[in-house]
């Protein structure tokens, strides 16, 4: 379907783009139990990079924002920083409610075990078969493997509180 | 805290990023009960465009897939646009299972209320004061208004599913 096709079906009012001059999907949160593990995990595995945290002792709280954006394009100074972190778009944050690594049977809701609601994040990469054998080498769990299921183009990893991570090539795997 | 500092507190390992060359934080996926009503929310008040539909007849759901872009900026073939919308960031996915809403007591979680995950999608915006006026002016519900509570310069407003998404500007309000 052609895209003029796709928005006429939808009924898209081209008029009220103007409106929203200048707004960015700037950061998807999510909660996390043990804050070093994710932010390791998100890091280590998904190429993430700490970008800023920001502590909240009286409410018992840190939040830490997380892009995917080579070092030299990250602003050094603490304020700038956050500016621009907070400008850009495909920021995570994650929220670390203090004390919560302690409480052995404590753990998030990720979505998609009942109640469902929030489904996943996605990382799409170059090459899905190559990204997968990585994960496995790394010992990332997986909710379903690219032979798992009818659609053998996609898998799906878990991060460390459970919550589904897609990961797709957004090109046809060769045969 | 400079950067350098941040990414010595968190053991970040620059010799990790290499191994994820590509990737790209692709999208973010929830689960919506009214598809056409949950489209109209985020073009006409967010300003994202719907880009890539995929209509699974077998299994019962449709995924939209949306982002922020001027529409000159998105291609027009339909396998061009998959692919292109899937190597880019801050994409949202729409998933509506048919039928969901014929169900009058049926709704999604919204991952705050208990049991807790998944937080919120922020918009950061160039006025946070003139995009809250405008959300008011077009009926959007809010989850907190910049009066309320302690912290003054962000607003949560309540997508049709009750989704909460953060609005602040990144730069300090004026006085």
């Amino acid at each position: 379907m052609a895209l003029a096709t796709l928005l006429e079906k939808f009924s898209y009012d081209r008029t009220q783009s103007a409106d929203s001059a200048g707004y960015q999907f700037n950061h998807t949160m999510l909660r996390v139990k043990k804050l070093q593990e994710s932010v390791d995990f998100y890091c280590n595995v998904l190429g993430f990079v700490p970008v800023y945290e920001q502590v909240n002792d009286d409410a018992a709280f840190t939040i830490v924002y997380l892009i995917r954006a080579p070092l030299s394009a990250i602003p050094d100074e603490d304020e700038t920083r956050k500016e621009w972190v907070l400008s850009q778009t495909g920021v995570l944050e994650l929220t670390y409610n203090h004390g919560t690594e302690n409480k052995p049977d404590f753990h998030y809701h990720n979505g998609n075990d009942e109640p469902q609601g929030f489904g996943h994040l996605c990382v799409s990469v170059p090459d899905v078969r190559a990204a997968c054998e990585r994960f496995e080498a790394l010992n990332v769990p997986f909710q379903k493997r690219l032979s798992d299921g009818r659609m053998k183009h996609i898998a799906f990893i878990k991060d460390p509180d459970g919550y589904w991570i897609e990961i797709l090539q957004p090109t046809p795997l060769d045969a």
